[in-house]
């Protein structure tokens, strides 16, 4: 089980990139995200509306003390930060490590705390350079999982792709929609 | 030689997922950024601060059409996009023609225009699951490299990196900084 914990949520500035490290979290096989900084409902909502559509059990919870949730952490953490270990010397221990234990995957927002370095088992650097932490969670999910997660399908989304060479084609449970008809499908 | 092109950039609420798109696109390999939408000065400002810093020779650049730059392009043309074939099965045929053609990868906004699907060589899907073009960029470029851009160092960095288990440590061209002392360093 991975649960991902985004810190110094800013309502105003980090909406849209909140959402998408939350959107990364799900897609790329965690179980679920808590946030610390500001407590954001539309951050929420907007999480929640794509679990509702495209399926699957994601939760995003708000924490108001980081704190507290890695003191009560039963598993391992690993902590994403470009000046970490690179992914590659430390990602076979980290599978290992998985087989026994939960994982908490910490990924910054604009300054993170000294003492988040201290308190990761692992601090992994998804290149030494600055990026994305959305960026980094996914890659850093897709070494977790080798891949396997980019076949994850939801049996009870209410909404599902069907992979096209050209088109947009949505499925609709158990209906066919496509958004333009460029795959001889009609609109 | 890859260049991304980020569609439909709007500067009041894309500016930060735009620069990470872009430093994405840098940190992963990637040669050059074009985008479209709105002209950004903050943003290439933003994006030309990282590599002055951190080092190489990557460049952001405004164009007006999209249109243009695809129809003059004469490279293959990769679009990222939930909607399309599962990276997997398309990623060797991508390695391969790579040998051969420069890369045109486009990464979209919120609407992306239906032509864009047609214009494309491959329409890729990096999970067929809604999340975030700069994860879908990162994950599509370190397949494509399958690794190797991780280990990317940049030799004209002012700026760089020393990998560490628990600090913070950066070299500034040839002398050693370190944020806190974590590792037995002094500040």
């Amino acid at each position: 089980m991975i649960t991902v914990l985004r810190l110094g949520h800013r309502a105003e500035r980090d909406k849209r990139l909140s959402t998408h490290v939350a959107l990364v979290a799900r897609a790329f096989g965690a179980d679920n995200l808590f946030y610390t900084g500001d407590y954001d409902q539309t951050l929420e909502d907007s999480v929640n509306k794509v679990v509702e559509k495209w399926g699957g059990a994601f939760k995003i919870e708000y924490t108001s003390s980081w704190k507290t949730l890695v003191k009560t952490w039963r598993g391992k953490i690993v902590h994403l930060t470009m000046y970490g270990l690179p992914l590659k010397t430390v990602i076979d221990e980290i599978r290992t490590v998985m087989r026994q234990f939960d994982l908490l995957v910490i990924v910054g927002g604009e300054k993170v705390e000294g003492e988040v370095f201290q308190v990761a088992d692992y601090n992994v650097a998804v290149t030494s350079q600055p990026h994305s932490e959305a960026a980094a969670l996914a890659v850093f999910l897709d070494w977790v999982f080798q891949g396997t997660e980019l076949d994850k399908v939801y049996p009870d989304a209410l909404f599902s792709v069907v992979p096209s060479a050209k088109g947009k084609i949505v499925k609709r449970r158990g209906l066919l929609e496509s958004d333009f008809g460029v795959d001889g499908l009609t609109r």
